[in-house]
């Protein structure tokens, strides 16, 4: 264990500038919310900045902006930025098996390690599959025949990489995620599903992270695709053949049906559900919770089951619970009209 | 095997009083729909009781305020609480690895392990985890560097508790579930997401349950939180920072965002979502399929996507699905009006 | 590797006559917007052959009506039937574990082995278990005591299936999925949840597949049923006591509560969630992301939620979207009544 440090020792760290007692430790790292005496906080949007005011912790992390600090601070461009250095340094090791393979790791001849792989206990790399130099493979890890994991890579416990699979450098896999199991491809005859072969495979680029408890199928044939940079939350389902561009974003639950695109930098909420074959282009951000449809053109924020435009799901929601009193509306301009229409009908003009 | 019971010996087993013949021999435990000759049945609510003229059975638990009954019946006060018994007279012992450490098992030199914990094949304990006396790890669980695990715990196969974690006792996790992976916390700079150090970790209460395949997040700084007594089913999300209370009921496929609070007897039907950042006080009750983007007081029910107050929600939803003949009748309401406005501008007064 | 077929060598495989120069080489199959030079690529539905003209295949296998083909084809009667031989053509064998039992793997003495069932590495088969024959359990399964795994049969890495379930010929099981995992069965005493023993089973039919990740659980007494033939996708939650018929389809995410019940041929879009206790007749259809509160009689498609008749659904929906310009339109009529009525008010005649 190192010893804590100064504030000081932190503000030389991030490069951010003091203000106040640079002399005091620094324990952890806490949520304004959770924060005790020794611990840095820190503050992201303006906003928090008022509940710092009954906050315990010792010192906050802060933008160049805010003025009239209760405790002692740290000012630095990106506060973003400088609480991952923080957070780096209090952090512990990751758990990590020593580099080479564990003795009841099951490793073919033919497969190939890279200097520095990590395979823990219980590790099967089968036939002709490669490991890239200083990837992690923890405990109960599998990789098929013929796939191929990058360098640098972490994959964490009971991850299932099937055959002729390929991870590009530095994606992370968390526990019990599965990569290239079969698509949902059958055709029925005589009332009876009848499976189609899946030689298809499944390719994640560079710097790809996926959760726990995530499915990638392949397809019958062609390549599912995760763009590089794209970041994947724990059970979510991406169905054969979908491609997914750079750096999007997928929260929980969310689901993609098979051979669905999306560009660059779409963010998908929590417990979303993409249609087969639509595309969401560049941009396009979904509401947690949403379900959509068709094609969405880049940019655009939709949400809704079925989803559409974000502002006009927000107009349609705040009218459908007005919608009751409309009935009842209805219902009494209904009598003023025949109201005023037995008057009409009794006029003495007429 | 024992040897199946009479019905009398049943009647002694629960404490309640015999009604008909006791020297029926009881072969097992069935659902009134399912129940075959030499069954128990049960009848919980009295509404089900018609049933029983229809059901095979040998022979019904009830309570003590149904009279009538077609078959030799158990009376007892709290129908489920006996039943509970009877299934544990039934029910096989739960398949368990014998006390001690299976051959195939790693267990690191540092760890520790309690009286009597049994740890089945090719089980992982890491440097400083602690495993409680009577607590069984499956075959395939992973016991992280420092995590810690209660007394008289029962971890299904392949769970996998990541470093630092803590379970209280009698803590039961089924298959395939993943306690501490990494929260989905990033920020972004320059079209690319960065991932923060996740340094937090879960402590889980006394007499936690969490289904398979569900996930339970560590964040970057803090604790997420899971209170004692809270039961989560199958495929249920509980992100980073999340704080559970006690008794708290999550429903299958449940997922609940960064940072937000359940209060005590909250109960989440299935694949509800929660934001992030919000708070449900206790007794909150969450319909099925709903998704709650706001906090909601104690005690309140509610429903919809966007989730509102139940009993609002029925009366949106009705007036919703008679919104097709809304739009008609407004058609003709507009038709009436255009009228008596044609007849009025050629009155004779005007 | 097997030398490449010539087109000809193809529609000798699948029964098709041949139309175009037979002697080119295939060395793939792709769909039509990702083929490339060498590849066959196929059309189904003929509104697609417009496609053909932009696309890179050497031929295509289409149905005996399409005229004016672009490329070299194979006409057959049934294409995805042919498409499936060709696939399985070209799909490298499935890796397999050689037929008998790893050395790593842990069976017990009174377990039975089928012939030419294959056990890959930290594979566990318990007290009393049966494997049929020729049947393949990946690295890491678990099968416990008593459970009875039929003949053909293919569990990938990690599932687990429990104590005494049962699973016909032909099933297929993914990766990481749980059958046979307690039911979420409590009942409240005084503020706390307690569980019921579980001592019921599942029973899985012939030719039944299920996804990665997916969860089927035991009930309190009586038998979760899977009906022959029923494909399950990924990331599926089948709760306690449901019983599913023959040859269902279920997407993935969708989860289905406490002893449901589906007919035969019912189909569940993707996150489509069914309420406990209630019946969906045969042949039923229920769109992605719907949730369906109560009993669905035989050959209805329903959607939403909760979910209706289908296309009253596209109705009122339909309807719904207008919602906010019906506010506006209601405001205006109101007032033209408003002045109507004051006319009448004002009229010489009254």
């Amino acid at each position: 264990m190192k010893s804590p440090p100064t504030l000081a020792d932190i503000a030389d760290l991030v490069g951010g500038s003091l203000c106040g007692n640079g002399r005091i430790t620094i324990t952890g790292v806490a949520a304004i919310s959770s924060a005790a005496e020794g611990d840095l906080t820190w503050v992201v949007q303006p906003q928090y900045a008022d509940q710092l005011g009954n906050c315990r912790a010792s010192a906050v992390l802060v933008g160049q902006d805010l003025a009239d600090l209760p405790l002692p601070a740290i000012r630095c461009p990106d506060v973003e930025a400088a609480l991952a250095q923080v957070l780096a340094w209090f952090c512990p090791p990751l758990p990590t098996p020593p580099p080479g393979v564990d003795p009841t790791a099951k490793v073919a001849p033919s497969a190939s390690l890279g200097d520095g792989a990590a395979l823990g206990p219980f590790v099967v790399v089968e036939d002709g599959a490669a490991v890239g130099p200083h990837t992690v493979l923890h405990a109960g890890v599998y990789v098929g025949p013929h796939a191929r994991i990058g360098r640098d890579c972490r994959l964490w416990n009971n991850v299932v990489v099937r055959e002729r699979c390929q991870l590009g450098d530095r994606v992370v896999i968390h526990p019990n995620c599965v990569i290239g199991s079969d698509g949902f491809g059958y055709y029925m005859r005589n009332g009876r599903h009848n499976r189609f072969p899946h030689l298809g495979r499944v390719v994640i680029g560079n710097d790809v992270e996926i959760g726990a408890c995530s499915c990638v199928d392949r397809s019958k044939a062609g390549t599912t695709v995760i763009g590089a940079g794209t970041k994947i939350d724990n059970l979510v389902q991406v169905a054969h053949n979908v491609e997914i561009g750079e750096n999007c974003v997928l929260c929980a639950q969310a689901g993609i049906a098979g051979s669905a695109k999306l560009g660059k930098w779409v963010v998908l909420g929590g417990q979303v559900g993409i249609r087969d074959n639509i595309t969401l282009h560049d941009g396009v951000r979904v509401a947690a919770c949403s379900c959509v449809p068709q094609d969405v053109s880049a940019g655009v924020n939709v949400a809704g089951v079925p989803a559409i435009e974000a502002r006009q799901f927000l107009r349609v929601i705040a009218a459908t619970h007005r919608s009751p009193e409309l009935l009842a509306e209805m219902r009494e301009l209904t009598k003023r009209i025949e109201t005023l229409e037995a008057a009409a009908n009794h006029q003495p003009g007429r």
